[in-house]
């Protein structure tokens, strides 16, 4: 992994003592492609008489990113190829489903029941490429990822702070599934302004020994922490972190991709 | 996964509005073998004038755990096998390191630069089988998991209750690394009293469609979230995280460890 690409925390004072509070924001509307999305959060807050401070971070779940930027399709609409007919009959599902997945991948990783593993075009290895029924309003639509969620964090971010006058990060979260480990958990597949990776290799541990090849994927610690006050059936779909100290940085979250020649499982 | 070791919400009024704190406990000492890990941690809370609610949940980690349990060895005690000597070539490592890796493990799942992908004798996949050398006095000491965290757990959370008057929750974190993904993040690697899989399959989403096979790990959340306010370097390995709305319910870390024949990636 280049260093530019991480954050070194030595040049950075931490307070290490400090609170950490997660608290979601109540009452946004159902959202709408081409929803102004800054604006319905920022006045979902100050209904909620939410201030935000500078330097909080707004976790965004990819659900409403994706519908405000019209990634919507109905399930009626593609033609399922051979492939994906074929492919139905293995892993269990809706052809036409199966057809949307394989739009938006590169690749096949694993075929499992009900559920494609694949590599999206942009590198996230998950299942169905994130195609998703859930918290969709109608039978028919699901939703796809944002075509480039760390642009569409950076927009984000930049929209929230010329509306507040703060200096907000942002991160895009969705819930991925894992190997060896059951059960689904937040991951930041966007992000602006956070770091995403801190690295600490060639600093002190307490024991004054050198840390060996530690570095922290905290954009992902970031979304999983605002994933518990979420829930998921909680409609709180944007989240905000107060208290946690960085030094904000351009990473992006495309960079916790671990690149394929690296992988010791791809 | 069996019914009985996942935890529905819906019997479960929660508050989602709660905003949820997290925190560490500083001054804690260098913690030694045998040390009584419970009366440590409420001293050090005491004199940060810290006071315990009922449903907090301390976040440890495993490192202290496996201290006070003194599952420490000195690299010098193993005398390398043939296989280890072989294999040390393979990885770069200390030829005593991966005969302690062997010692711990029931299977290698790969074989990467510096680093043995392996399965635990408790199931865990992980890089050298927990034993690292960071965070431990001495050049040449090394700490391994502890031998049933989910026991440790529930002896850590018996005796917080007991000194506190309070009904608290365990959680054991360790920080492991994830095929696809850069970087590391806090796991539950012990639990006691939270739900370790927040079971919502057959709950109702925003629109009211069934949301299918979500399975969220809740305890993974919970203990990356902490690693936030942990911070590598800083000494703080043991965080609260309060107002985490949950049921207390008896399941186990272990509970979380995918089954190998629903494993696509062993």
């Amino acid at each position: 992994m280049p260093k530019s690409t991480t954050h070194r925390p030595s040049k950075f004072k931490e307070l290490r003592d400090g609170t950490i509070r997660l608290f979601g924001i109540p009452g946004l509307p159902e959202i709408q492609a081409g929803d102004n999305l800054p604006k319905l959060i920022v006045d979902a807050a100050r209904a909620a008489r939410i201030v935000f401070k500078s330097r909080d971070i707004l976790v965004i779940t990819q659900k409403i990113v994706s519908k405000s930027e019209g990634r919507i399709v109905q399930l009626s609409t593609p033609t399922p190829s051979a492939d994906a007919l074929s492919l139905a009959t293995t892993v269990q599902n809706d052809p036409r489903m199966i057809e949307l997945i394989l739009r938006e991948s590169r690749r096949i990783v694993r075929k499992g029941p009900r559920a494609l593993i694949v590599e999206t075009h942009l590198g996230f290895v998950c299942a169905n490429a994130g195609v998703d029924r859930s918290n969709v309003p109608g039978d028919d639509a699901v939703t796809l990822l944002p075509k480039d969620p760390d642009r569409s964090a950076r927009r984000l971010a930049a929209g929230l702070g010329k509306r507040t006058g703060k200096r907000l990060s942002v991160i895009i979260s969705d819930t991925f599934g894992r190997p060896w480990r059951l059960g689904l958990t937040n991951v930041a597949i966007g992000a602006a302004g956070v770091p995403a990776l801190l690295d600490l290799r060639g600093t002190k541990d307490r024991s004054a020994k050198s840390l060996h090849a530690t570095i922290l994927a905290v954009a992902d610690e970031l979304a999983a922490a605002a994933g518990l006050a979420m829930g998921k059936t909680a409609g709180l779909p944007v989240v905000v972190v107060r208290g946690y100290r960085y030094r904000p940085v351009r990473q992006t979250a495309a960079s916790i991709i671990r690149p394929a020649h690296e992988d010791l499982f791809r």
